[in-house]
């Protein structure tokens, strides 16, 4: 997995990750309009909405990017119509050559880990026949029940070519409350991201990366500093940049010498670009579309100042 | 919500919570059969089997037991079908007037969490119009991300009436790898255990308990015991009874001098009873409904020797 995320990154010159986390005050009007009058105004509605408006940015961007990550919760609030919004989104971007990180950071161990890594990256099997899912490429996970709750999905990430980013650092202001406790001279993040090198090193591809990659907020630059000596061959798939307040600057740290190592996600200031400046003014609410495409293009021409 | 849990753990005089989470080599060939029919072997057909076959099991224990807890993992696996099943199977479970603690495990912040939030415990809101969609009474939460990950969804505690469980210790074998790290004179779930302990405090009902509890593995009764000690007002959700090894003895020191104080799940050991000694012999694979009664009743007078 890991070598076709970094062939598209380098073939594109563009280390970013599109975060599809739609919500109904950023859709534009006119999806929503002709979603109530189809639907009512339903969770069924806001479902369709989504995936109406989720293939309008997917339309725009997808020539630019190497990859979109949708946040299975803005979906699954809404139900089993929601999920098959996420199901939809999944399909359509990967019709369209991008690679899928799911952000659904999951939790669990033994046979219900493995239900959720069936589902996610591999295949259900229902008696003697086996149907893909969720099809995503690479998924997010959280570690607090340790290795038992990664394991699972170990399997599934050798026979069927797919990657997990697992948390490490999250990019939220108390993410230190738990993950920068003091434990023996270290962080407890920097003991979970040696697990995460180890754990991964057994996926690692040509490029010398692997497929076990870790989630390292970009709120955080020193730690990432650290981290990123740590974890030599771990990619770091990076939230926080734009609307959580880093920028290019801050993210220096979290690539490697060779221009490589980190995916760099930006969500509302891509997929909501039609409502902020300084595209508000360029572009109409229905070109929803060619904003976002402007806002790649900028976040490329910005992240281009690293190297 | 807590308040309502424990009046139904005194009426029933039954701290058992049973865990509902189907799969399909445990689902009774009958009703296997019958999805297969009518859906073909489909992730429709497993996710239809999962309801009817959950419908058997709460029928059969609903007036012994105070709640169930679905694990949300074995109906997400089949997409949006599973979800409607696992949605399906909440609804059921309240119209027969069992608790139900949705295991979702989830981790996850701001906006995101929110979602998470309305969906689960909360109201989801399309416009002017709003929707109940899952309707657990109380959920499971992976604590990793610190503050931000709990906080979005107490208000929804408030306004609601529900409740949380964030996980603390869990069950599996190598809980400890994070779980267990020293951090200045304590164990990581000591210090996770407190946090939910002071977040739960302004949550506390009027036996004295709170609405939002932790997860502690019936698989460590030692640290358990600790937990006890130090969360006084918490009430534990505790995993690991029957098939992953703990016995009634292993869980006295879960409970308060009261009697209260701590939930007992088992899962497999209940809704599989009918395939295991000693009721396979006294059950047909089609009464699988009564089975788990007979199992129920047996861990009730295996939990009364703790009182």
């Amino acid at each position: 997995m890991i070598d076709m995320l970094i062939k598209k990154i380098e073939e594109l010159q563009n280390p970013t990750v599109v975060g599809l986390d739609p919500r109904l005050n950023l859709i534009p009007s006119h999806i929503k309009e002709e979603a109530y009058n189809l639907y009512g105004k339903t969770p069924r509605a806001a479902a369709k909405a989504f995936l109406q408006f989720n293939k309008g940015i997917i339309d725009g961007i997808c020539d630019l990017i190497p990859a979109v990550k949708p946040q299975i919760a803005m979906y699954e609030q809404y139900g089993a119509e929601g999920i098959q919004a996420y199901i939809d989104t999944v399909e359509y971007a990967k019709g369209k050559g991008l690679i899928v990180i799911g952000d659904i950071k999951r939790s669990d161990i033994a046979s219900t880990a493995e239900a959720y890594a069936d589902g996610h990256i591999g295949r259900v099997k229902i008696e003697e026949e086996s149907y893909v899912v969720y099809r995503e490429d690479t998924i997010t996970l959280n570690p607090y029940l340790g290795y038992d709750s990664i394991e699972p999905y170990l399997g599934h990430c050798k026979n069927y070519n797919k990657g997990l980013f697992i948390l490490v650092k999250t990019s939220n202001p108390n993410s230190g409350e738990i993950q920068d406790l003091n434990i023996g001279g270290e962080k407890l993040y920097e003991r979970v991201g040696k697990m995460v090198q180890q754990w991964g090193e057994a996926f690692i591809g040509a490029r010398g990366y692997s497929s076990i990659g870790a989630v390292v907020g970009a709120t955080h630059p020193q730690q990432a500093e650290k981290l990123r000596s740590i974890m030599t061959s771990t990619y770091f798939l990076v939230p926080g940049y734009g609307a959580q307040g880093a920028t290019a600057e801050d993210l220096k740290g979290y690539f490697n010498k060779d221009g490589l190592g980190a995916i760099i996600n930006s969500s509302r200031g891509i997929i909501a670009a039609y409502s902020k400046a300084p595209y508000k003014s360029l572009y109409k609410e229905e070109e929803f579309s060619l904003a976002a495409r402007a806002a790649v293009l900028d976040m490329k021409e910005d992240l281009q100042k690293l190297f």
